[in-house]
Order: structure tokens, then sequence, then C-alpha cells
């Protein structure tokens, strides 16, 4: 083996962990979402993550790897499906990946977690009352038609790319589509039974378990060192440390920052809004790990935690039943931190990374801004357009969402025909329950004060 | 450092992050039980799973890897108790080791985790009615006396080595192994109480907690890149990212077909089904990884989801009690993806492997077919033998199975002493329940729905 | 990229595995704790973990990693704060670090992760009664003015490292530190309410959650194979593995002696004292892991299993309410650690890491064992001051503890706002509960058994 094979082989090993950290934020998203609904909910919650990563493994090799890197015009890929390619062949057919040095197959396995992350936060807007058959249908396109389009804008040598978009690990790509999806989504599919009153004043529908949804956000944060150092897909000279010690700053200034704004404006540290600061400020630092130093990466981290903050309550207020927040943190976010560079972009982080220019603020100029605005909002026309679409079809073909008798009994019933909890909900199940409650229950009071 | 040493470098760093999976592969197995058992349960369940793994990490050191490994005759090895031994010396006693490039103690670290995968799955089959001392009597001997036997026929240059068995990452040596062990298990315990009415039908005793299950199946589909790409023990040519190819296509296929099999045939889509489909996925594409083309992934998976999903139904319906599907996952999907090389080994892929034939419907003619019939067969007629007799020799002198009131309360206080979960589980722990309720407990309602 | 360009890059690769397991651990002391504690406090005792890991993200950037292992004299670092160098000069500033050939950010993370992993276990001690802002105000300072010191003292070139300290991966620095800092916590904090009786006697608070706890404890010991084995910084010829084979020996020796001795004290296999035994052989093995032989690992981590389930039991019988055993677990086991290299470290391995003498055992006389002594004291009696003066200054100002109230109510109530499970402690949110309970409820007997 010579010198540069190893030098590869290297590459391969790293992003191979960089891709395994990725994947296991399906985990992340599973413990989260359950974290965040309710028990009625919880083994539909958590088990759609299997069907969605399963969707975008199978359909994302079909066609939307293809789409994304292959060959083809500034809006499509149009090459490479199923991977079905020699070596020289894959270097040419997706001469937009060529500049990493890693076996094709390790490629789509990496971007394949990535748009699994996506879908995961498209679906985030489904909860609690979408039918399952709901969700494959549109994951299914999602995958196919939605996800690769914008890949292939920005890291497929589309139109983005020409203008020289800077979003290093997917705050667009990934996070805003993924987010605009789910508001779209939830949009369509209108707030779950009980979250408003009469008067639409917003009631509060607490998650269940908290120890999942800080699990969860763990088990993303640790996974986003993949997402984000992994997007160098090369150890190189060891930029994808600083890439890591970056997103890491960020983080934990945005956890700080949101922790200190909830309790401060609501007189109590409110956990799932320090949580909601977490995740927003990985999103926001997911495009500009690359291109800021340290100390920007603080102050773009807080400022997400903070503005999501801000963002969450406005939208609930407005009437709109964002489930668990999907729109907020990582659309809201996702917007944030790809203009940030726009700001923030330093010259010789630019020249090292070698794309766009440096930011407004270091004498840049307005150029970078108006390339993410434009990107961003690209971005968000074409998911929006499309997710519409789609779930407006599906909405006059097959409807969206279960009958109110289901929803209120609860998806796992429902959709699943088994409790995720039965000792917790069943009481005939769980011997804390003594047979006058029981028989209670049997005479007709059980669920009436589920929602 | 010279040229070889750093590419012997570069393998030991993969092999660590692949042992590392495997590894967590143990959290997997302790969510995915104790989620699909009951409540009164659920520290015993979850808590034996570090028991499991102390004892390999203890006896597989001291015998176990010495006799999968070490020089021998075609039925065991005989060196390397301990790993006392040096560098050259080592690598003359672990011959059938010597290709990988990486030191022994790392060789023995991988190969521990794959023990403990098999012993994890074997402990399935004891769920919720066995004692304590049984298992760490059972384990041991599992350690020492039967997983290092298959393992030397087939990995340690053994007779099953030596006829050119596939088996590249263990689909009978790990998994079907330790499936046979649980399904002797399971039928010299007999069912739970309450499985089956008095005229033999079966009563569903769902687990208590889908979420858990639903964490320890991702956690055993990202460790499993660990378990199968690992297997290749190089990073190499990157030869090992079409194993985690082909690993992934075939769970996300299995994964889909069963939760629609399930729709279909139980109307709903069960979600303990679908796991199972992605867990038999996985076991089945672990022998054929390496040898099969993608498409062949896909149909290998998705055969493996299905028939798992039958004769779960069947050996229930037939009065076998195995709490966890173990010998319908591990089993029926081990010996499926045994076999499916037989069928689907594609030329090219097994002349880079250098292990056995092409199969029958690349024009091998019946010969592997054979082979891995012959593999399968052996291996479940000696772990059947040897599983029966130390079980049957325990059930005679110190009994395999608590107490009936033991069961009834739940091995949580009969085994442990204290419940797992003592707020859910005793209401006088529990805020939730009023003065009346625990008043009813001590009147001597408690429990009596327990089973 | 000539031949060390590609071995450093390798070892940053290694070292980057390394600490995204140790920063994994995170979500393993996030478990452990909420496990181990009541249903009221989960969201809270899960919640502040990421408010730890933020704390020490940006803290440890600012001024703690300066003060570890910047240059400056025996007692602490003087420079390099906020990495604020380039490459040269960082080998300079940081030489205590220059034989690591990796980048200095990922220096930072890989120990950053290490003092995360210290003010976890030092929050340990605060569990359940503490306020919020008592963690804030004491995790800055920890993070700045306690952990760096004894870090610089041993790892940093400070006085304990020119006297040969023997504490490879940190049973000292990091684990007996963290227990110091618990232990005066929980003595100036004081018993959490009905933790005893009037007459003295310890009542039993049993953690709500066994699996919890048992997956904490699973993540735990996988992410120390980051920790102990990634303490080396380099693949090298892979002693690396030794590292980690030593670790895993002595964790099944302590899982299993713990649970051994508890069945044969107690007359139940208590799982709390397994999973102490577990933590208590990694906190053990960590000084001595590279310094003792397979078998003396066996004896050390058996040794720690045993003497923390004594300890646990008598400083609950002397009045110290130490909710997570953290003491015991990482202050009595990491004093055994510390002291052991001082009985069993060999020549063959002392002279291989460089540091220190062979131990009593191998006929190094009383020298190292004096060193080992002397440094256990030095840091146990500077973090026992430091913690105590800020502590006590906390106290008197502001106060350390929520009210009596607060305390019954629950900090995810009274600190948070929100119940971490509001359908299972609040019966309105449960459809499980009849309306007859719930007007109980309602009529004011809920919570009443609160303590």
């Amino acid at each position: 083996m010579h010198m540069e094979a190893l030098a590869s082989a290297l590459d391969s090993a790293y992003v191979f962990v960089a891709a395994i950290l990725v994947i296991s934020m399906q985990a992340g998203f599973a413990l989260l979402e359950a974290g965040s609904t309710r028990m009625k909910n919880a083994g539909h919650v958590a088990g759609k993550q299997i069907i969605s990563f399963a969707i975008t493994g199978i359909f994302f090799w079909v066609a939307g790897f293809a789409i994304t890197f292959g060959d083809g015009n500034g809006f499509v890929g149009l090459k490479g499906w199923m991977l079905h390619l020699g070596g020289a062949e894959a270097d040419q057919v997706f001469s937009s990946l060529s500049w990493a040095h890693v076996p094709l197959d390790l490629k789509f396995l990496f971007q394949m977690a990535f748009a699994a992350v996506s879908l995961a936060i498209a679906w985030g807007g489904f909860a609690e009352r979408a039918k399952l058959s709901v969700y494959f249908v549109f994951g299914i396109l999602f995958t196919v038609a939605i996800y690769p389009v914008i890949g292939h804008w920005v890291w497929g040598g589309g139109w983005l790319a020409k203008m020289g978009m800077q979003d290093f690990a997917g705050s667009t790509v990934v996070h805003l589509q993924g987010a605009v999806a789910a508001l779209i989504a939830t949009l369509l599919l209108g707030p779950r039974i009980g979250k408003f009153t009469r008067d639409g004043k917003p009631n509060l529908i607490p998650g269940h378990n908290q120890v999942y949804s800080v699990l969860g956000v763990i088990i993303l944060w640790v996974g986003w060192f993949g997402f984000n150092a992994g997007s160098t897909m090369a150890i190189g000279d060891g930029f994808f440390s600083y890439v890591a010690l970056t997103t890491n700053l960020a983080t934990a200034a945005g956890a700080i920052a949101a922790m200190l704004i909830a309790w401060f404006v609501l007189g109590k540290a409110d956990i799932p809004s320090m949580l909601n600061g977490v995740l927003a400020a990985l999103v926001a630092i997911t495009a500009a790990c690359a291109f800021v130093e340290p100390w920007a990466a603080v102050v773009i981290g807080a400022i997400a935690g903070i503005i999501t903050f801000f963002t969450s309550l406005y939208f609930e207020r407005k009437g709109v039943d964002d489930p668990v927040f999907a729109f907020s943190v990582h659309g809201i976010a996702g917007i944030w931190g790809t203009i940030s560079t726009g700001f923030f972009a330093s010259p010789r982080l630019v020249e090292k990374v070698g794309v766009g220019q440096a930011g407004l603020f270091y004498g840049g100029g307005w150029h970078q801004l108006y390339v993410q605005v434009v990107g961003a909002l690209g971005a968000m026309l074409y998911v929006a357009a499309v997710s519409f679409a789609i779930l407006y079809l599906l909405k006059v073909t097959m409807g969206l969402r279960v009958t109110p008798e289901e929803e209120i009994t609860g998806l796992d019933l429902s959709e699943h025909g088994v409790y995720g909890y039965p000792e917790h909900l069943d009481p005939a199940e769980n011997p804390a329950f003594t047979s006058e409650t029981v028989s209670a229950k049997a005479a007709g009071h059980a669920y009436e004060r589920t929602i």
C-alpha cells in the first residue's frame, strides 16, 4: 500500500466514524420526539423513526443520491441510480464528490445519514395526528423529489454551489429543508385536539418524559460532531477538529443562553426551552462551523438559542401547533445559521475552505450575505411548494389525519394495535391499580380525560 | 514508523471503533429485552445484561478465546489461555487470526464482544422466570464450552472452515448459536404463568415499554456496522464500506417488509413485529454481507423480515413461550442468512473474500448450499445437545425456575430485593396515588392482577 | 502528505474517537443519576447534565485548559487563554501536552471532556435538594479554579508530575477530585428530607428507574474505553489496546465481585450495588490501566467493587446522604486506584509508559506507594478546602438548598415549572386515572406521600 492509498484509507476510517455518528442521531430524534409527546403515542412516535430511516436507506439508494450528487444540470443530478458504477466511472458521474478520497459506498452511507436527518425533522411536524400511511408516502417522495434537489443545488454542483453559497454541513440543505416540510405539514394537518381553547389560546401539552428528551438531545449533540466535523470528509491537517471546536462552543453557548432567557422571561428555567436552545445552536453553527472564528461561534450559538425561544412562543400564540418545535429549532435557526456567515465569515477560513467570500463584519461587503439570503429563500420556496403540492394531494385523496376518536385514544392503539406502555395506560395490566380502580375503568370512565 | 506499521496502526484504530460498536450492542439488548418484558422484571432484565457482559469479559479471556482461535484440532483450540503470549508466539498460536494485522489484545476485545452478543441472545430465552443463579452457571459454561467450539469450527480453522463455510460475521456462529441455546432454555423452563389459557391459546403479554425497544433496536442497528463491516478487520481498499452498504440495505428492506406484512395480516402495523423484522434482516445479512450484491441484500433482508413474522406467530401457537422471540429473530433468520449465500453468493465477491464458492443463482451449483446447510445443522446439533445437557442437569439439581409466587411478584423483588420502578409499582412510593388507593392496597388488594 | 504527517493524522482520528466516547459519558451520567433519584426530580437531574457540559464547554475554553496545561509554575498554568495561539507557539505554551501529535483544538476537546466528567461527578453530591443557581455558580468556579489546579499538578508538569505520580487517565485528577467536591456539597447541604428517621436510621429512597441506571452504566463502561485507552493519545504500536484490555478485565471483575458480595451480605443480588461495583472498578483501574498486568487488573477491579459496597453502607449509616454514592464510587475507589499502582505497577509497563517506578509487589520498594499517597492526599486537601470555601460562602449568601416545600414538591416543578413526567405524576394528565381518583386529588389528597 503506498502513501496516497494509505491517506485515503485513513480518510475512509474517519468518514466511517462520522457516518456512524450521524446515523446514531436517529436514536436522538426517536427519544427527543417521544419524550416531547404524550404516552398514548409514544410507541408510534419512536417507532416511526425506524420507518423513516428504512425508507431513506432504500430510496436514497435507488434515486436520491443520484439526483443529489450525480452529474446533471444546475437543478438535478441525472446519473448514478443505485450506485451501479465502477470505480473510475463513479468518480466521473459523482464529480461533485470527487474531492473526497473515500469509497463511493461510504460517501453514500454518510450522505444517506444526512438525508435521514432531514426526513426525521420533516416528520416532526406530523406528530400525534397524521396517519401512518401518510408518513410512508410523503417519506418516499421527500427522499427522491425534495431533499435531493436542494442537495444538488448546494452540494451537487447546482446553481447555488455556483453562486458560492456557504452551507458547510447543511443548515439549509438538511435542517431548514426538513423544517419547511414540517411547517407545511403542521399547517395542513391543523392543531392537535385540545391544543387551543375555543378563543384560540394555547394550552400546554407537556411531553411525557423529559429524561428521554434530554437523552435524545445529548445523543444529537454527540452525533453532530460527525455531522459537522465529519463534513470535512478528511483528516488532513486536523481542520476537522477546528470545526468540532466551533460546533461545541456554539452549542454550549446556545444551551446557557436559552436557559437564562427562559429563566428570565418565564421565571423558571424551563428544560424544553433549554433543549431547544441546544438544538438551535447546533443547527445554526452547521452552516458556519468552518467559516467563523471561535468568538463568532459563541455569538451565533447564543443568538440561535435566544431567537428560537421567542419564535417558539410566537408561533404557538399565532395558532400554529408544531408539537416538537421543528420549525423554530430547525427552520428559524437554520435561516439564522445560513445568513450568519454573511456577517461572520472570516477571510482566513474562507480561503481555507475555498467556498464563497468573507462576511460583512470582515470587510467582505454585502455579497456573501446576499448569496446566503438567496440560498435560504430559494430552498424554502422549493420545499414549501413541493411539500404543499404533495400533502394537499394526499389530503384530498386519502386524508392526512386520523379520526378524532383515534387521536384521542392515541396512535399506539389506532395505528399499531397495542399501547407502547400497556402497564402505564391500561390499568388492567398494572398491578398498582386496585380492583376498584379497574372496575371503574370497566364501567366506562377510562380515557375521558385524555385530551 | 514505516509504511507497513502505519497500515497496521490504521487497521487497529478501525478495529477499535468496530469493537466499541459491537460492545455498545449490550445497551441495545438491555433495552430491547427490558422493553419487551414487564415492569416487575425490568431492573432484573436490564441488569442481567451487565452480568452477561462481565462473565464474558472474564471467562472468554480465561479460556473461550483460546478454544475458539488457538491452535488445536478441527474441533477445539487448545492454546493461548489468558492471552499469555509474546508477539511472535501469539501469531503462531492464533494462526487462524494472523491475517488481521492488529494487536492480539484488540483481536481479543473484538471477538469477546461477539461472544457477549451470543450469550445475550441465549439469555433471552430465560426471560421473566429463570433463577439468577442459573444465568450465572449457564453463562460461564456457554462462554467456555459452547460458543468457542462453534467459533473454532467456522472461524478458528476447524472442520467447517476447511469445508469453506461462508459465515462472514456470524449468522451461525453468533446468532443461530445463541438462539438454539435460548430455545432449549425456553423449552426446559416452560411458558410464563399466564401466557397460555387452559386450552392452550396464547395470551398477549405485551412488553412494558416500546420506546426502550425501539431505542434498543436502533442501538443494535448502529452497532451492527461494527459487527459486519468491522469483520473485515482492515480498512484496506474500502471493502468494509461495501459490507456496511449491503448490511444497511438488507435491514431497511427487512423493516419495511415486516411492517407491511404485519399491517396486512394483523390489520395493524404492529411495532414489535417491525422491530423483529429489523433484527431478523440484520441477523440474516450477517453471514452474507460480504458475498452478495446489493439487490440480493435487499431480497435477503425482506425475506428475513417476513419469515420471522410468521415463525413468531407459529411458535407461539405451538405453545412455545419465547418472550423476546429469540429463536425466530436470531435462529430462523440465522438459518436463512447462512443458507442464503448458497443461493446468492456472487463470483466476484467470493473471489474477493476468498472463502467458499459462488451460489446456485450464479451457476455455482449445489455445492455451497450443501456446505451452508451442513454448517447450520452441525452448529445447531452441537449447541442443542450441550445446552440441553447443561440445563437438564441444572434443572434436576438446583432447579431452573423461580417459584410461582416469585414469578408473580416479579424478579426485581424476588431476585434483587427492590423494584426496578418502585414509584410505578409500589403505590406507597408514588405521590400520584391517593391515600384511599394506598389503603386499598394495604388491605390486600395489591398485585392480584399481576399475571 | 509525508509519513510523519500521516502518523499524526491517524493519531488525530483516534483521539477524535476517544473524545467522542468520553463526551458520550454525559449521557451515562444523566441516565445513571436520573434513574437513581426520584420521579419528581427526574427532568431536573437529567437536564442539569446538559448545563454541566455547556458550562465546561465555555469556561474550560476560556480559562480551565490554560490553567491545566499552559506553561506556568508547579501550581498553575498561566498561558493559553481561549487557545489563542498559532501552531508553533501552541507547542511551546502547552509543552506539557507536546508529546501528543494531534492538533491543539483536539487536545482541548479531549481534555474538556475529562473536566466535564469531573464536574458531573461533583454535581452528583448536590442531587435532589440544591438550588439550580448554586449549580451554575459552583460549576463555573469548579471549571476554572478547582479542576485545572489538580490537573496541572499531575498532568500539566506540576509538582506531582515532577514527583512521578502515576495517574494514567485520572483516578485522582478526574474521579477523586469530583468525589471530594461532591462529599463537601453533600455535607453542607445535609440529607434529603425523609432520608433518616428521627433516631438517625437511614431510610431507603430507591431510585425510580433501574433501566435508566443500567443503561447509564453501560454507556459509561463503553465511554471509558475512550477515557482510558484514549489517554495514550496515539495508536503507536497498539499499546492502547492493552490499556483497553486491563480496563475491561477490571470492570468485569468489579461487576461480578460487587454482585456476589451484595448477594452474600444482603441476601439479594442488589442491582444498584452491582452497578456501583462496575463504576468503582472503572474508577480504580483508571490510574492503573497502563501500569499493571492483566491479573492485577482483575484484582484491582474486584477489590474496588467490594470496598465500595461496604463504604456505601458505612457512610449511609454514619448519616451522610450521598444520593448517587458519588464519594464511595468515585472517591474511595479513586483513592484505591491511585495507590494500587504503588503495589502493582509492573517494571516492564512502567518502563514503557515512562512515569514513576515499579510497585511494592515487584520489588520497587515503598517509594511509588508514597508518591501515590501524597498525590491522593494533596488533591483531596486542595479540593476539599476550595470546595468548602466556595460552598460555605454560597450557603451564607444565597443559600444552597431549596425550601422544604420545594424539595417535597420536587425540583422539576420548583426549579423548572413543569414535571419531567407530567402524565405519571399529575393525575389530571393521565388517562389511566379515573375521574374519582382525580377528584380525590383535587380535594387535596395529592402529594401527601411524596417524602
